[in-house]
C-alpha cells in the first residue's frame, strides 16, 4: 500500500529516464528499486533527489561509502523507516558490509538509543569542556 | 538543572571509584564527563553501562572506533539527545574526525532525514529484493 | 494484526453507534475507518477522542480544513505512523489537496527533517531575537 | 526563552484564573508550574488541556497515579521533552517515587529504546502468536 | 521481511541452545519469539540482550513485573516499533493486564505525547523549582 | 554551547558571502540567523542547503509560504528541534501567522501526536480503501 500510485509508465517521460539511467549506470544493475519508482510521480523532485544523493552517497568525499551507507541505517533504524532500513542494508551489503559489521553497527545503534534515554532521563548538563562554539 | 542531584562525593564509593578510574585508565585522561558522574547515583546502572560502553566502543571489533563514534553520533543527533551529540563529537574528535569527516556525516545524517520522510509519505512497499530473512 | 481484538459488533453499544453516527453524518459518507472501529473497545476514549477531532479538525478555526489536514500528515509522517500518513493523505484529498499540493508538502517535510539534523548535528545556540517569551 | 510571550496577568481572564484555582486545589499547592502560565495563551486550549489531564492522570482508574506519572516520563523521554522530562519527574516524586525506582525506571526506558533499536534493525516479522485483532 | 536471514537451525549452536532454554524456563512456556530466533544470527549480542532482559525485567525490583512491561510498551508505541507493541503488549497481557489498564495506559502514552507537542511548540522554560541536580 | 566553532569572520569566504547577500536580499532584513553562520564551516553545505531552502520555501509553489513554514514547524515540534521551532516560529510571524493561528496550529500538531500514539498502541491496520498505490 502506498500514499500516491506509482506512474504506470515513468521512464515514458524523459526527465525519469534519465535519471533511471543514471540511476542503473552509477550502480551498474538494472534494478530500480521502489523509492525511485515512487518519487517519479514528482519530477522534478526525483532528479534533485537522485543528484543529491549521488554528491553525498556516491561522490568520493571524506568518508568512505561503506561507512556512509552505515550511518543512512543508523538514521533510518532510529526513524524506525522499515523501507530504509532494508533498502539502506541492502545497499551497505552491496558495498562489502560483513555479517559482523552489521551486528556490530546494531550494537552500537542499541547502546547509542539506551544510553540517549539515561541522558535524557537524568537530563545531564552539558560539560563546558564540550563546547567547541565558544563564539557566536 | 537535572532530574536527579548528582552525589557529592562519588568515588567514596568504591564501585563508584573503581568505574571511574577504569574510565581514566581507558581513556588515558583525567576528565569523567557528567554523564557517568550523574550516572554514578546507583552503582549497579553505572557499573553496567560503562562495561557495555567498553565493549561495544573499546573493545576491537568488526569496525573501527571512529566509525563506531560516527554512528553514536548519528543515532544522537535523530535521538535530538543535544549532550550525547555534544559529548560524542567531543569523542570522535579525540578519535581523529577530521572537520571535513564531520561535515561529510552531517551532510549523510541530514539526507537520509530526508529521504525517510519521502519514504514514510510515500509509503513506499519494500521491493521484494530486500527480504534477507525469508524463512521466519 | 493489531494488538486489541476490535468489538464484534460495536454498534450494539448506543455510545459507539451515536459516535459512528456522528462521524458518518460529518463526513457524509458510511465509511467509519478502522481507527474508530478499534478505539470502541473503549466507548469513553472513543467519544473524547472523536469529540477533540471534530472541534480541532472538523469545527471552522483560524486554519482552513485543507491546512490542518496537511500539518496532521506533517507530524504523522516524522512519527513514522503509517496508518496516520495513509488516513490523513486520503482525508487531505478528500478536502481537495491536489497532486501538486501534496509533492509541496513532502518537499517541505522532508527538507525540515533534514535542516532539523543539521541544527541538532551543529547544536546552533538559539539567537536571542527568536525569543517570544522575555518574562517568564 | 518561548514562542510566545506569557499573558502578563493570566489570573485577570476569570477563565484562566478557574483553572489555575482548580490546580491549585487539586494538587494543593500554591504552584502553578510554567506549562499552565504558557497554555493560558488559549484560555479554550488551557480550559480542555487541564480537564484531559485531570481525568486521565488525576480520576481513579485502572492504573494508580505513580503508575501514571512514570508512563509519562517514559514517553517524554523518548520524545526528549526536556520540560516534561522535569515537571514529570518531579510530579512522580511528589507521588512518591523512591529513588529504587527512579533507577529501575530509568533501566526499563533504556533498555526498551535498545531492543526498539534491535528490532528495527533487524526488520523482525511480527509472531502470528501476538495478533490480538484477527478480525478486522 | 527482515535485514538478515534467521539460523535454519540455532539450537545447533551450544550457546543459542542454553539462552533460548534459559528463555522458555523462565517464562514457563516452549514458545521463543521471533526476536530471540532472529537475535540468535551473533551468539554473544543474544546472550547479553537476554541476560539484560532478565535482569531488567524479570528480576525482583523497586517495579512490579507488569508495571515495567507498561513502561516498555509506552517507550516501543513512542518509538513506533510495531513488532515490540505487538510483544510487550502480549507480555502485559500474560502478566496479568486487563482490558481496563490497556485502555488506561494508551491515554496516558496519548496524553503525553499530546502535552510533549505543546510544551515543544511553546519552548516552555523548565521552572526552577525542578531542578534536582544543583550542583554539577 | 555548539558542536563546531563559527567561522571568526564568514564572509572573507566570497562564497559564503554569496550566500549571506542573497539570505539578506531576498529576505529584505540584515539579520542572518545563527542556523546559517554555523553552516558557513562548510561553504559547499552552506550554499546548496540554502538553494534547496529558497527553492522549496521561497519560491512560487501549490502551497503559500505561511503554510509551508506552519508546516515547517509541525516536523520541528515532532522532532523536537528547540532551535528549529523557535526559528520557524519567528519565520511564521514575520509571513503574518496570527496568534490564532498560531493556537491552531498547536492543537493540530499536538492531537495528531495523541492519535499517532494510540493507532500505533492499537496496531490498527490500514484500511484498504486508503491504498492508492495498488500497482506496484
Amino acid at each position: 500500500m502506498a500514499t500516491i500510485a506509482p506512474r504506470p509508465d515513468p521512464e515514458s517521460d524523459p526527465r525519469v529516464r534519465a535519471v533511471f539511467d543514471d540511476i542503473r549506470a552509477t550502480r551498474r544493475s538494472d534494478f530500480v528499486n521502489a523509492f525511485w519508482r515512487y518519487l517519479a510521480f514528482d519530477a522534478a523532485l526525483l532528479e534533485r533527489t537522485w543528484a543529491e544523493v549521488k554528491e553525498v552517497m556516491v561522490a568520493p568525499s571524506a568518508l568512505d561509502p561503506l561507512t556512509k551507507e552505515l550511518l543512512y541505517i543508523a538514521v533510518s533504524v532510529t526513524n524506525s523507516c522499515s523501507y530504509c532500513v532494508h533498502s539502506h542494508t541492502a545497499a551497505a551489503r552491496a558495498k562489502g558490509m560483513t555479517d559482523a559489521q552489521h551486528a556490530d553497527l546494531l550494537k552500537v545503534v542499541a547502546l547509542a538509543a539506551k544510553t540517549n534515554q539515561l541522558v535524557t532521563g537524568l537530563q545531564v548538563p552539558v560539560d563546558p569542556a564540550f563546547d567547541a562554539g565558544a563564539a557566536g
